[in-house]
């Protein structure tokens, strides 16, 4: 297998003439298939060593594009690519390991560690990860919970005490905490000044310095983990702003939760950790695994959830979701778990503040009222993301949702409270008071509504801002709702058949399992997701007998959702945003073949007979990502294809180094030789540039180390479908449409999506949407004149209504927006004639 | 979009004239694409109505085509293909439905009914399946349970109850239960008559009816949820012999689970079920979906266990599970679990046996002895597999498995009793005694071993066995020990600093825990999975606060099973078996292009110029599964690729319909026109044959409806390793090599594994083999006298050691076997020189 071609053929000294320079540079281009003729089933020799000076240098070039690569903005990542550079990168390191026996013998052990090092370097990287995560968590916890209080007043025995640790083992309050005074209203003007400077503090933070800080990120996560490149959401910058903001934003009573945000600080840490080794820093690819499992991690510590974290990993974030990768979220999870069970910032052994233990089972006869809950939560679901979206557009440069500072909601400690059964002592705000009971239920529903409300609004605020929290409170105020009629129900008639299956004497109805299971349904019916949902609601309980009616619920809720329109809220943020991302999801069915949506006629660079001047002037002229690579513009056999990057980067390194002419001849292939004998050049896109000096200050650049001679190809007449399944799966940048060799077009995962935009909007032209947009006209003007009002008010500091624009975010172009309002303008969706714009 | 060309053009009675003829065929075979030139880059229209009559034609071709092969034993199904006619068919449809609407109006009820019946058809499907998977797992839990009692003796109320039920609500024994005899030897004897007969009847029943009901069976799943075909083996027969042997075999003693066959049952259903769908009938990939959901509620129902069975579905069984198939298995695993608790087979509300429930919490001091279970389980599973894949070749032809048939050995009882808590009150076998600690130690290590090596012998039995609660109760057993031993530690040193985080005066050690995280280990250990074992010991015992402990012995596992050699005892099974299964969880570096392993000659059909006598001759001198139609065969420019079935489908069915002449010429493409002018043929493989009248009794027939004229096709140079990506995530059954429009090679799922063997051969060659093959061989001469002796006294009808041969599920062809012995016997692995045989 390894036979090795002798290497003086490659390093013999050969003068300097274009001639053999252009034999070395193939020589040492082809790597491993030196003498393999194309058409010659030979026999002949294939696995040579590498020549390790050339891989090294190689190395360094490819490591140079790819950290150029890795700060393009609003780009994708190549997985094609950026695998077979792996690839190539472990393969060029055994060889050189082999070599290496062979010469040092002894010196082994170094290489050992170093080697040991190198193979457990993802698993460092995600221990230390894991530990940050963990860190984090504990000191989120320990700080919010210090600045709710401090809301409230202070501890004299130690001022960073909040008012649990410092009263510890007290029952309730004890002289060591001191409220701010003993005047009431005071206190209140306090609370409400506290919470405002709180919120406000956040907000500054996230505008002044790190505006990627704001929302949940979940939906821009997912994009980046599906290979989109957003430089700066997941910097430095933002994980300290969103570490410092979150607890602000969460203390200061706005309705927004941590569980959100905490999957963006977990990812951020990850990205920030995973930098600083250089295996990550090269390989995009490679740095998505560990994202992902930095996104479970953050899950896990929000909810106390390990396995949880792990599925909705799986479930949410990635689109596509190696076992490798689950096993590395896995260890993520545990170790971030882990450590934040050691820090224990609640002092009580539990994880998050609303654990909770039920010891009584279910019945039979409560399955209806269980697909109540589902279909509440599928409806929730539904209602808020279509009318948050709007929101979102209204309201995207509103710093401060006015209303909702002056409500002081923990939806956390409320949760805890509706969770619980009513017997064993405890009785918190009257909720199991049998005489207010009426009271109690209406009291709920408008926490109900109003929390709704409250969530569409505060989850369009520029603040860090997650959606899980607040949609479980919400679930669990309906759901405790429903439990709590369902009790009367029972205590009306106790007798009836339909509650045959109730022992007397005993509390039969537990409302605060349908709180528990109204929270589940509601945050299911937002995020779309189900084995987790059910996993993490198992996780906070651990009530083995819940299971089947938590797996009833969110199947309801999500067979209602899905009636309700495809995807979660933080799908439908991506495609408001426009970003290029490909669900995997869905399954379509076009019926047309990919040529109906590819650009038929790509910019070519033909293998010779361009210039420098040329080459710069169509760099210059187009914004295309790269270039098919063609024998000649006529034919148009396909040669490969060289990415922009790689052109810009070679013909900047030739212009630098070499001083090359503006009109020296530019060669994309190897031109010794007719075309039919030629051998297709090496398996990598070969990135040295190493020979170049042979021809410089000559006539001709050579670039054929820089093109892929393997790029995808396929047929014109393959179903879209087909092609669809290639860029989800295979998450190539872009597939060329071959014919018999010639190429006829390029198709990139946003001609995709264009075209499957058309085709729905086409489907959904019939849509009801007359009466919502009458509906939404209305609001549009109460918003407007309130907004003028509150200008007028607050001195223009809020700036209600000037939106209706999209968030900064959708800065890239709005070609992919295809959500409900588009559906709804009413006739053709209009796309700009760009076939092939930004790749 | 749907601009309709005038049907007039297709149903205006041309003459029959052959240039007509093609014209029709021509039109009506470019479905959607009619005037698309290739080259055109035409603004033409696009998205035609088919003609639902030529529509239905087709359709019929195609169901036939899927039904034969559905049957093509131990061949591999094309997911792309299955795809794309399934897309076809939902357009087809689609298109159907408009017209429809125009023409029928007011008829529309009836067709909606039947469209909705048709859009829900998956999950009727589902919902049946899964409460026949309830039922069956119900009932056999109730027979397991009289069976094993029948042993002992009967119930004189009622001969169908078991012992349980019969003394219902008694605390031990009751008068209405009756022993067989007083007189205990005859007892013992009965015991081992039932046993005996018991176990007979069970490997009688398989070897008779359903030689495939023998053995765990998830490797052969796995293979077929991944595409495999292999017929009878989810067949009607196979299920009735399974549900009745598994519990006669559990019943017996014998050290087998119900575990793994429940997985094999399940899918029989669900594989018997479907059929009865024509939806599923036709389209074996969308079938594999349902598969996968049965194999998440065998999980489930075995364990009780929803979400884990949903996991391990995940994990373990299929290689590609996208979003919709977790949801389905979710849906099929609620519904299976809610019939099953709904049946209460326990009549305890509990779903399985041994469900636990803890309430003390655990300490980090205990880590180290959690970690020593993990390595534990890491060992076994190695071990394990390591001999068990030897006696597997050596008993495979062993009936029954002598010895242990005179074990008593009820698992899922002593694992019950292995969890428990010694406190509150109950003591089981002495387990809890403290004096007699010692002794039950060393009874424990001792059942520790005798297990293992029971296990390793009873899973090569050829009755319905499992291996996930043998291994369970084997961890178990070394988990309650490790946990005695600790207790016994702490006893002695109470005042060590290391148990400093135990409280005085209460229980600080539980030893129940310990084997609750030995069986976790040893589940993990011998599946190779983590987050589903973790799952489902969650579900089984609600301990929220050991999630942590159970990941990390399961964390450890892994970590020490991945260095003992890679995948779990069904991916081992696989190799052993040499099925074309390509491991997704593996990733390798070969650093070798496509053309390395590629078949570079295939047998290709020249486009025209073949008679019917050629063809005939070549179907019957090959076995290829396909083959590439090329231009002509100099030129070898691709035109596409028949399947061998097809082929043959058209060639039978023009002999039998138009009796052509054995000198007719064969056409594989349409071939008026020149060549360049062509348009590339429909985007499927059009299958309608039925303007074959035209050329009847004539002197050519042509086959282009049946060529796929898109085959994925890739270039010489691309990596393996990202053929190998298109093979796992696409799952095409055949990739073809073009290069610059010319065939230049094939390349199927067997190639690469047989690359990937060699070149894993060839790193393994200098293994540790060495000691272990003289063990062996020591062994195998053991074997062989105790086999020649037992011969002997049997009459031949044990017939030990005359194996050695693979079992018969091996009938393949040993190509790919590739496991550790294959390694060991040292020098080169030779592979036959066939290199693309059996596709």
């Amino acid at each position: 297998m390894n036979r090795r071609i002798s290497s003086i053929s490659i390093h013999s000294p050969l003068p300097p003439t274009r001639r053999s320079s252009y034999a070395t540079s193939v020589a040492s281009r082809r790597n491993g298939n030196i003498s393999r003729r194309l058409s010659s089933l030979s026999t002949a020799e294939h696995g040579e060593a590498l020549d390790p000076e050339t891989t090294a240098a190689d190395e360094t070039v490819a490591e140079e594009i790819a950290e150029i690569k890795r700060y393009e903005d609003f780009t994708t990542i190549d997985w094609v690519q950026d695998a077979a550079r792996e690839n190539q990168r472990r393969k060029a390191r055994k060889v050189e390991r082999a070599g290496f026996f062979e010469r040092e013998g002894r010196l082994g052990w170094r290489r050992k560690a170093w080697e040991a090092y190198d193979a457990g370097q993802g698993w460092i990287v995600v221990t230390l990860i894991g530990i940050a995560i963990g860190m984090n968590a504990a000191f989120l916890n320990i700080v919010t919970e210090w600045l709710s209080d401090v809301k409230l007043g202070y501890c004299t025995t130690a001022f960073y005490l909040n008012e649990s640790f410092c009263c510890w083992g007290a029952e309730s309050g004890c002289p060591e905490w001191h409220r701010w005074s003993s005047f009431w209203p005071l206190n209140y003007f306090l609370y409400i000044y506290f919470a405002g400077l709180l919120a406000f503090c956040s907000a500054h933070l996230v505008k002044s310095y790190a505006p990627y800080a704001a929302g949940s990120g979940i939906s821009e996560i997912k994009c980046i983990i599906a290979g989109f490149v957003m430089k700066g959401f997941l910097g430095f910058w933002t994980l300290l702003i969103k570490t410092l903001a979150m607890p602000l934003s969460i203390a200061s009573g706005l309705s927004v939760g941590k569980e959100g945000p905490s999957v963006h600080y977990a990812v951020c840490t990850g990205n920030v950790i995973s930098r600083l080794f250089d295996k990550y820093r090269r390989n995009a690819a490679k740095t998505r695994e560990i994202l992902s499992a930095c996104a479970a991690a953050g899950v896990a510590v929000a909810f106390g959830s390990p396995i949880g974290g792990v599925l909705f990993s799986l479930e949410e974030m990635s689109n596509y979701f190696p076992l490798k990768t689950m096993w590395r979220s896995y260890y993520c999870c545990l170790v971030a778990t882990a450590v934040l069970a050691a820090m224990n910032p609640f002092r009580t052994g539990q994880l998050v503040m609303f654990t909770v233990r039920y010891d009584r089972s279910w019945h039979f006869f409560e399955l209806p009222f269980y697909i109540l809950l589902g279909v509440f939560g599928g409806l929730y679901g539904a209602f808020v993301m279509k009318w948050h979206l709007r929101m979102q557009a209204f309201l995207a440069t509103a710093i401060l949702c006015y209303p909702n500072m002056f409500l002081r909601i923990d939806m956390t400690e409320s949760m805890e409270i509706l969770f619980l059964e009513c017997e064993g002592g405890h009785d918190y705000d009257e909720l199991c008071d049998k005489e207010n009971r009426w009271v109690v239920v209406f009291t709920l529903f408008c926490a109900t509504l109003l929390r709704t409300l409250l969530v569409i609004l505060s989850y369009g605020c520029k603040v860090p801002a997650g959606i899980f929290v607040p949609s479980m409170a919400i679930g669990a105020s309906f759901g405790r709702m429903v439990g709590i009629l369902v009790q009367a129900l029972y205590e009306a008639f106790p007798d009836a058949a339909f509650f045959a299956a109730c022992e007397p004497d005993v509390p039969c109805i537990t409302p605060g399992t349908y709180a528990f299971l109204g929270a589940g349904a509601a945050l299911s019916g937002i995020m779309h997701i189900t084995v987790s949902v059910v996993v993490i609601l198992f996780e906070l309980t651990g009530a083995l007998t819940y299971i089947l009616p938590s797996m009833i619920v969110v199947g309801v809720t999500k067979a209602v959702a899905d009636r309700c329109g495809k995807g979660g809220i933080a799908d439908r943020m991506i495609w408001f945003n426009g970003f290029p991302f490909l669900d995997n999801k869905e399954e379509h069915t076009f019926g047309v073949p990919v040529s109906t949506t590819m650009t038929s006629k790509p910019t070519t660079l033909p293998a010779q007979g361009l210039t420098i001047r040329d080459v710069e002037r169509i760099l210059a002229e187009t914004k295309y990502q790269g270039f098919p690579v063609v024998d000649d513009p006529h034919t148009k056999i396909l040669l490969g294809y060289i990415g922009r990057t790689e052109l810009r980067y070679a013909l900047e390194r030739a212009k630098r180094q070499q001083m090359v002419r503006a009109n020296a001849r530019c060669f994309f292939a190897p031109h010794d030789g007719p075309r039919t004998a030629m051998t297709p050049s090496a398996t990598m896109p070969s990135v040295s540039f190493d020979d170049m000096g042979d021809t410089a200050g000559s006539t001709s650049v050579d670039f054929s180390k820089f093109v892929d001679p393997t790029p995808l190809a396929v047929h014109p007449q393959l179903p879209l479908e087909t092609v669809m399944e290639l860029f989800k799966k295979l998450g190539p940048r872009v597939i060329l449409v071959e014919y018999h060799g010639r190429l006829t077009g390029l198709v990139t995962v946003k001609d995709c999506l264009k075209y499957q935009f058309q085709a729905e909007a086409h489907e959904n032209l019939k849509d009801d949407s007359a009466g919502q947009d009458k509906l939404w006209g209305v609001i549009r003007q109460v918003a407007e004149w309130t907004g003028k009002k509150l200008g007028t008010y607050s001195g223009g500091r809020l700036r209600l209504g000037e939106g209706m624009s999209p968030p900064p975010s959708a800065g890239l172009e709005g070609s992919g927006r295809a959500d409900d309002e588009r559906a709804s303008d009413g006739g053709d969706v209009e796309l700009e004639d760009r076939r092939h714009v930004p790749r």
